[in-house]
């Protein structure tokens, strides 16, 4: 088999447990260019969509974009009143990491080169769900569904997969006490399969990371 | 077995080729008590959370609400540009379809009698996608995953679950032509997997109808 090329990769949210790992598992053979709310060779926040677009286009050419970044409210449905989407608790999740993604796929979809991929971050929660856990399971439920759509529609040979994976390892510190009896995966599996998206070329299509 | 009780149910979008559907398959064994947005004995857009408020207060007692509406864009992914959730063309689908039927939900959750449920409609788009239809993916992906976290967290015994119809024979000459080689059902089928949802004791559950 001949090389594979070298791509040009903007990983965002490359700072926390999952775009280290990424971008550990990904910089060895390609070109990384780093992006965060806070930190990174560009500095972008997925929530605001002239953030998205404006540090696509700082970017420079790109082969792929991956993100590991999204924020959600863990709260319980008790506590949650009916509200617009402004006012409601689900719409940090809503805005930030379903529409934050969704438009880091739309401003990709103009920039990329051909055959160019996306590899959105998705999670264990749209299937096996915990409490106070409605916001994250609508979110990752929603990107699953809209990766499937989006791949039938991307021009150019461009392709789009979600990575969905359990609670890492690395994260049970912090988080274990919500994922009691959940198998936690370290979060190198993760960082795999957005190696999977990026450097195979299927698409629309979800990986469990279980 | 004893005689199943006489239950009080609100159907939510009653006047549509699938609210009627489930009128007349629920009304022969139960009180039922219809809304829309412009006909029905009450009133209640879904996309206002007052009106949802409202209406369910007005409804009075329920042992069941079960929900036949929501609206959603379809638009080519080609010509959604990045946005905010209110300027994007995914928001109607968001606020509407999503949003609406959530705060349904959480108003229900407030309201239903004990051993209460509520029944939310999504579609065979979550999972078998067409073009333009990625708005309508990723909403039905948000509310089946919605439904399996809020069953968990439900107070008093009250149940959810989601119906997951694929394209309806009764709406073939209007939609068929976005959705050629799906196999059509009758509505009278999703109708029953209303009746399964509202007077079974599964919660959690999302009723494939294809």
């Amino acid at each position: 088999m001949s090389d594979a090329p070298r791509l040009r990769i903007l990983v965002v949210g490359a700072s926390g447990e999952l775009g280290r790992a990424i971008v550990a598992e990904l910089s060895p053979r390609h070109e990384i260019i780093t992006a965060g709310s806070k930190s990174g060779d560009i500095r972008i926040d997925i929530a605001d969509p002239e953030s998205v677009a404006a540090g696509l286009t700082a970017a420079g050419p790109l082969d792929a974009v991956a993100c590991a970044a999204g924020a959600v409210n863990f709260t319980p449905l008790g506590a949650i009143a009916p509200a617009s989407i402004a006012q409601s608790v689900y719409g940090l999740g809503l805005a930030n990491k379903l529409m934050g993604q969704v438009n880091l796929t739309l401003a990709a979809r103009d920039i990329l080169r051909e055959e160019g991929s996306i590899t959105l971050i998705a999670g264990v929660l749209a299937d096996d769900v915990i409490v106070a856990g409605s916001s994250a399971s609508m979110v990752n439920g929603a990107l699953e569904s809209f990766v499937r759509a989006a791949a039938i529609e991307l021009p150019r040979g461009l392709r789009i997969n979600a990575v969905s994976p359990t609670v890492f390892e690395e994260s049970m510190a912090a988080y274990g006490p919500f994922f009691r009896g959940y198998d936690p995966v370290p979060v190198l599996r993760a960082a795999r399969a957005f190696s999977k998206s990026i450097e195979g070329r299927q698409t629309g299509q979800v990986y469990k990371v279980i």
